[in-house]
């Protein structure tokens, strides 16, 4: 058993509702806001660790119980000594529990209270997770931030649906938080660094507030779920289809009211511009496929919209995909190389739009940050939001910039 | 028209027929023997720039008219600044005439004095390429290093049909360079480089010798190439799946008479141990697909032999693919989970493996020159071949290193 917690949290700025904080973890301290490049199966799709520590200085990212249980296994991790050291990522990681990912299997999954029956993708064979599995997963991953094991409604579930899936995630959560205490008082996770650390060698868990597009449901799983007590929460089931209205009503309602000393996640969001707006609303930690993704199919994103480098419009166009950003994509590389790249199929347009578009996302979180600090982000907030739509505007006047 | 050599080269140092040397182009010194890292479409597949310059200190790659041409083509490339402007790229270029690769369409071409017809692989259209046209497509691009159109007979061609390549590939030489000269002497170059540079702004054009499997026609292609007159020579129509046996008595039997004072090239080769062999008959430049395709295909190569990373014996193994390497892939990466991305269908395996295959052709050929340099070249090329059978000899005695 360790004696200090695993992670600290300090909210040190506060501007409106928005607030900058300091994660601390014992491998390394994390500026909040935050967004964590998704790494689902051990690397985040398209770059090398180098670049994600040394250019665009990601503090935290994101692994999948799920993807990495079924792939390469839990025993071949365990045996190369954790999540860490198998990949050679040396930084925090967080790892989701596994619920959505099989929540979003669909019709292949059965759930119980026991937990959830469903086929692998990967080899279609029977598998089984439960609240307690997927804490053992998860300690044999080694990752810093541990989250519950949830169950997750349609975005348009009705009432009676998404309090089942909500009283089932509050259940769960009292299991995942009963197993993960055994766990970690066995010390049986096997990402634990060298004793000598400042911070201690355990995890955190943190716990998930579900509920669909129900207000009601939504505090009811708030006030549930920081009755078990977490290290930090996270609203989960948003940005699943619903609209996106609906994602703003339940972030603004339920944000400003998670614990104010613990962290604050909105799972699986998203734009840049929602990003900030989420911001605004009070949440600390982000995650999203977005800019890893779409970097693999060809959209940047930049301060001046969302471009497709396939356009023809770009043909000719040697000026970066950027003007605003200071990425090496954007030092070295023009919109038309891009555009030749991407038709080309070659590898590297996935490897340079991935690049500059985690760039983009991480720049923009160290300007919100450096905004609520200095008490601008109000500011900052209107000039982003503003700027996202130039692309839109070239084309509204007919000025498309060739 | 300029008054200085558009490139120089000078001998430093032989062992046996081994040469070290210094090639001086406008974009930057090259020490020989040297590997070229082949960038077909003006990328090397899956590694960026960046690290081809500082990790790997890639001085020199190679870039092919025929793809360049089809696509993004040239009037794109022109009007972005030439082929290093466009990608991005500031050293030194070689580019491929295109006739190899026109040949390599098989079925699809068809030959007559004038030039090649064929079919676009992009588009199917209907293409006609010459030694004209590849002199300006490759004036459009700016490469330092021109190679002259040619015609390629297959490996196992008799000698009529060998004879008649040949022929034809002297008088596209001659008129390559003709058109060449005329094309530099109206400074038509568009790579050209500001004009205080210390070494000309203009194009080298390499020969190429041809002639098959018969030795009577390699040197009649050598006497006629080198009558003509070149900035360089290429060994070409070899690795195109002749006995490798075939490969080496040419070599063996040309590389040693072409011209001392001037780089020798063999294109298209070709493994490590190729190369270390090629260097002992005298060869000085080298390209070759392998260490980046076979790095897509997961082989990895290495000091102790090829290995397949999919192979269920790294599943468990931390080691490095290569304990002997020093690049940034053998510090952090093991064997297991490469092989882990490699199942997976991760980008990330394609670009670990291409980097680690690249740094281990560009060191071995580091190796090279510092033994040709120290009179210890022999010493070196046995220990080398010796190494590289490790993994065929651990197999045989059942030690598969797990």
């Amino acid at each position: 058993m360790v004696d200090k917690p695993p992670i600290t949290f300090e909210v040190v700025a506060r501007d409106g509702d928005a607030r900058a904080g300091i994660l601390t973890t014992r491998r390394g301290i994390i500026e909040t806001p935050v967004f964590m490049p998704v790494g689902t199966a051990g690397t985040v799709k398209g770059i090398r660790f180098e670049a994600l520590e040394e250019e665009l200085d990601a503090r935290i990212i994101l692994g999948n119980a799920y993807h990495l249980w079924l792939r390469p296994g839990i025993e071949v991790i365990k045996k190369c000594g954790g999540l860490h050291r198998f990949t050679g990522w040396e930084r925090a990681l967080l790892t989701d529990s596994g619920g959505f990912q099989v929540w979003s299997l669909g019709a292949l999954r059965k759930i119980t209270e026991e937990g959830t029956q469903f086929r692998s993708h990967v080899d279609g064979s029977l598998q089984f997770l439960s609240p307690e599995i997927s804490m053992s997963v998860q300690a044999a991953l080694g990752s810093e931030i541990v989250m519950a094991f949830d169950e997750c409604a349609a975005g348009d579930a009705p009432a009676d649906v998404s309090r089942q899936s909500m009283e089932l995630t509050a259940r769960w959560a009292r299991r995942s938080r009963a197993e993960f205490d055994s766990l970690q008082s066995n010390a049986l996770d096997t990402g634990q660094t060298a004793p000598t650390q400042t911070i201690s060698g355990a995890q955190a868990l943190f716990g998930i507030v579900q509920g669909g597009a129900h207000l009601e449901l939504r505090r009811e799983s708030l006030s549930r779920t920081t009755e078990i007590g977490f290290d930090g929460y996270a609203i989960g089931g948003l940005s699943v289809g619903e609209e996106k209205s609906v994602m703003w009503r339940v972030v603004t309602d339920i944000a400003p009211e998670l614990p104010d000393a613990q962290p604050r996640y909105l799972m699986g969001v998203g734009t840049p511009e929602d990003l900030v707006e989420a911001v605004s609303r009070g949440i600390d930690m982000f995650d999203c496929v977005l800019p890893t993704r779409n970097g693999r199919t060809g959209q940047a994103f930049t301060s001046r919209g969302k471009m497709n480098v396939k356009n023809a419009q770009w043909a000719l166009d040697t000026r970066p995909l950027d003007e605003n950003c200071n990425c090496s994509v954007c030092k070295r590389h023009s919109r038309a190389y891009l555009r030749h790249l991407y038709l080309s199929g070659e590898l590297l347009a996935s490897i340079l739009l991935t690049h500059h578009n985690l760039a983009f996302f991480l720049d923009t979180m160290r300007r919100v940050r450096q905004s609520i600090r200095s008490g601008d982000f109000n500011e900052f907030r209107r000039e982003f939001t503003e700027g996202l739509n130039a692309f839109e505007e070239d084309k509204a006047v007919g000025n498309t910039e060739v």
